[in-house]
């Protein structure tokens, strides 16, 4: 085979999806290999955590000095800390051929994108949005205030699912690990990602 | 699930590469259900042959009115005969949420892509193309014309490739079936493929 820079794959969705649960089921079961990229945060370690493997924890002076320097690819503030994806490892694993996988929270994603724009942006979707049709339909039987909420929501989700290359329903987790799998095999035979590999074979670019 | 327009998929590469026979393993094994678009041609039926089974035939009039009433999405003439893919069929079909296959040569797959950028372009890719880089480090043991000749070889196909969405190595046809069948599976989950379906579920657009 011929090498080519790894690829970068970012799972994302809105809150309560379950990207971690499909991520964990992703790097146990799956056949590819990827390499799961390590978040940062300022807040305590908890008991049973360890640095490195769950998070690389650090000082908010350390995070917000790795901010200035531009050492992080993502980052988010929420309540009193900070949390966000260190950009080295990323380039690094990228570099050495192999792929990057990143779960992470819409916003992050976002700022990942403008980045690295060559990286599979998959938007891990709620069963209930392909499914709020026939709720629609069946409307008489529920209370409409409740029918308001859901759609405010499902046009929020739509949304944010426009920025992402694919959307992929979590109905369930083996299902959606294996739409994953596949997306990621198909994105390793595009033209874009393979062509130059073949032009250094002979000798052209 | 939501009803999407299907997708057309194409299938190409240089002469000799194999695609009939990835077509015919295809359309046999594969889960996915495909329409299959017959072409249409003016020469005549062989011993064996049925109309509207191995080709539509017709004479060189029809076909020569066909092309002026842009009726075919693509077609040549090779020596005295013309070959083409009826538009009608294609667009009957993707239009009631099928998927079509067009197993096509390389100058009527970039007619088509003029036509219908939508679809997805995949390139067969010969194994002696990936395989040349260690036959070009063992160049002492061949010839220097056969390599020259190859290399030229290889040039052209590699400025082919880069015409199409994904390439696909025909190293063993069954490989080859189940790429194209993940690389279907994946541009079905794409964001720009779906995305209408839920706007328009819930009423927008």
């Amino acid at each position: 085979m011929l090498l080519a820079r790894g690829m970068l794959i970012v799972l994302s969705g809105p809150s309560g999806v379950g990207k971690g649960t499909v991520r964990e089921a992703m790097l146990k079961e799956s056949i590819n290999k990827f390499k799961y990229s390590v978040s940062m945060t300022t807040r305590p370690m908890r008991p049973g955590e360890k640095n490195g493997v769950d998070y690389f924890f650090c000082s908010k002076n350390e995070f917000e000095e790795k901010i200035r320097q531009g050492e992080m690819l993502e980052y988010a503030r929420y309540v009193d800390n900070y949390y966000g994806t260190p950009l080295r490892y990323v380039q690094d694993t990228l570099a050495s051929g192999n792929d990057v996988f990143l779960e992470i929270e819409v916003k992050g994603a976002m700022q990942v994108r403008k980045k690295m724009p060559d990286g599979v942006f998959i938007f891990l979707t709620p069963p209930d949005l392909s499914s709020l049709r026939s709720r629609i339909t069946h409307r008489g039987s529920e209370d409409s205030t409740t029918i308001d909420k859901r759609m405010e929501k499902a046009r929020q989700e739509i949304k944010m699912m426009s920025n992402y290359d694919y959307a992929v329903v979590n109905d369930e987790v083996p299902k959606a690990v294996k739409r994953i799998e596949q997306i990621v095999n198909s994105e390793h035979l595009r033209v874009s990602r393979v062509i130059d590999s073949y032009r250094k074979m002979i000798g052209d670019k």
